[in-house]
């Protein structure tokens, strides 16, 4: 949960200073290794339902971030995404990918299911019959696929992703800032509204089924597995 | 008529029993072979009027039950898909066709206009400029052109499709039954009223034009055209 | 302004005419130049504001052509379409180019933002993460990757494009016409209210830029680069 408050913040300072436009992306080999269930497990020490209405705060409140976020938003994909780090690039202006990327939202193996805002804005880009098999159905997704598909901008060589991406990046930095940042929300207004309904109703579910015994079942079996390797 | 209140009945039955997803595909060689014209006129002895309403409300329900339809539903497209057979495919979940599937909506032709929620869905899934050439223009679509704009989730070599497909879908069938269908129904509820207006307003229009000159000169082409072959 | 005054004038007579469907295409080497910002600066020696005003007016009147055509039309993309000849082609109904036909929209380096409802149809056709870089950094599309992306609804050879495409109109003009307008009509009809707000968004945003200082500097480069050549 710690991560999601620190990108929460990161993302609203980037959004009040002078840069351009702003760029994230993963460390080491990852772009995001999903949410970390161990984690969230540990915590439930305390009142089980207490936490898990913080715990939904604190994504709607990173969702937001995104769905808001004032100027052009860059995510770099490093490696492979999974879960959120693959739902959240659907409300990302744009999306570069190294050819070892791999997209996964394995939510229904774990009793879970799609989030931010990633209901909504997958059928959009990819249409709904392809959008289903990875939502619901686990499919993994290379980087050229997703590329095809509409999710990624451009998919480059993983030896020279960082250097031909940041000297795009650069280059673009150079563009009127007020000129990019009014654009990007012309574009996004038509939907603002609308992902943030999305938004609550996906975190409505989530909670609903958090304790629901596909969700335990799922993370049960998860754990055991894990606990054979 | 009959057939699509069969399947209608089918899909009524199939959405509350305890199948985790709901399958659907064509017998033979074809997957549809479009409306029965000759069954449509051969009952116009009655009053017209009256059979054009009565069958306006079999097909509108028709299209209501995969609207609302509240499980993943799954199209195998064994051979040709013909007029609603190719439309009703944009509000299946998973579509996935034989390298023999061909999708035609022959609608100007025969003075008619897209049903089944495709003048909302086919613009959404392929853009505007694409979609147009199919349900006004009469484009044929191969499987890997219908794969290729989003229509169809997977293309399988004919030899193999049965074989292939009915593997996938066992695999996904071991998938939790509740989370399948909250996801599928998450996703869907953004476009589900919107989804029921435009259906009566293709079928206002439908129920307008059905004694159109425009139209029963398409008819009498048709099949004078047959008569001639 | 007086070509879009002459254009517009000319879709209000089209639309009412008996022709089947409408086509658009460019003289010479060039599909569109862009909006001629000679010309337009060359009137601001008048009142500067009344000039923005009433240009603003001339260019929604001509966008609001496209949203309410009443007959499908089609865009024969001929050599290169820069600024309002790439966003006006989401409005369109058929879009066929040439393969020697590029699509520019060099907004953010001239200060200006996407109009002709690009900032609603780009997205929608494309995906945010494609439609962001094309309207905002001024990424070239050639004809056959705009064709990928779903703006463009097929590619010609240049030597044959004008031979194959009149001929594949010819017979599209002998489908029955009230059934194409009426077709095309429920197709657009979903998006026809939102597409004039748009229109009236992106004109308000114009307007409100028109004297930046992003935009002043803008143009002034573009006048110290051009007259350097």
């Amino acid at each position: 949960m710690e991560s999601y408050k620190e990108i929460s913040d990161a993302l609203e300072e980037a959004g009040n200073d002078d840069s351009v436009l702003t760029v994230f992306t993963g460390y080491g080999d990852y772009f995001t290794s999903g949410n970390d269930l161990n984690n969230a497990l540990r915590r439930s020490n305390g009142n089980l339902e207490d936490m898990i209405t913080e715990s939904s705060n604190v994504v709607r409140n990173f969702v937001c971030k995104f769905i808001d976020f004032p100027k052009p938003l860059v995510a770099m994909v490093n490696g492979p995404a999974i879960g959120i780090g693959t739902t959240i690039l659907g409300l990302c202006d744009l999306v570069y990918a190294s050819d070892q990327a791999t997209f996964n939202t394995p939510f229904s193996k774990l009793g879970q299911h799609p989030e931010a805002c990633s209901s909504y804005t997958f059928p959009r880009i990819m249409g709904l019959s392809k959008a289903i098999e990875v939502l619901l159905f686990n499919k993994t997704l290379t980087a050229r696929e997703a590329c095809n598909l509409g999710l990624v901008t451009e998919v480059f060589p993983d030896s020279t992703f960082q250097q031909e991406v940041w000297s795009r990046l650069k280059s673009y930095a150079t563009f009127p800032k007020n000129c990019l940042a009014l654009s990007k929300q012309l574009v996004r207004s038509v939907d603002n509204e609308k992902l943030h309904t999305v938004c609550v109703k996906e975190m409505e579910l989530l909670i609903k089924r958090a304790n629901s015994e596909d969700a335990l079942n799922a993370i049960q079996q998860f754990f055991s597995r894990k606990s054979k390797m």
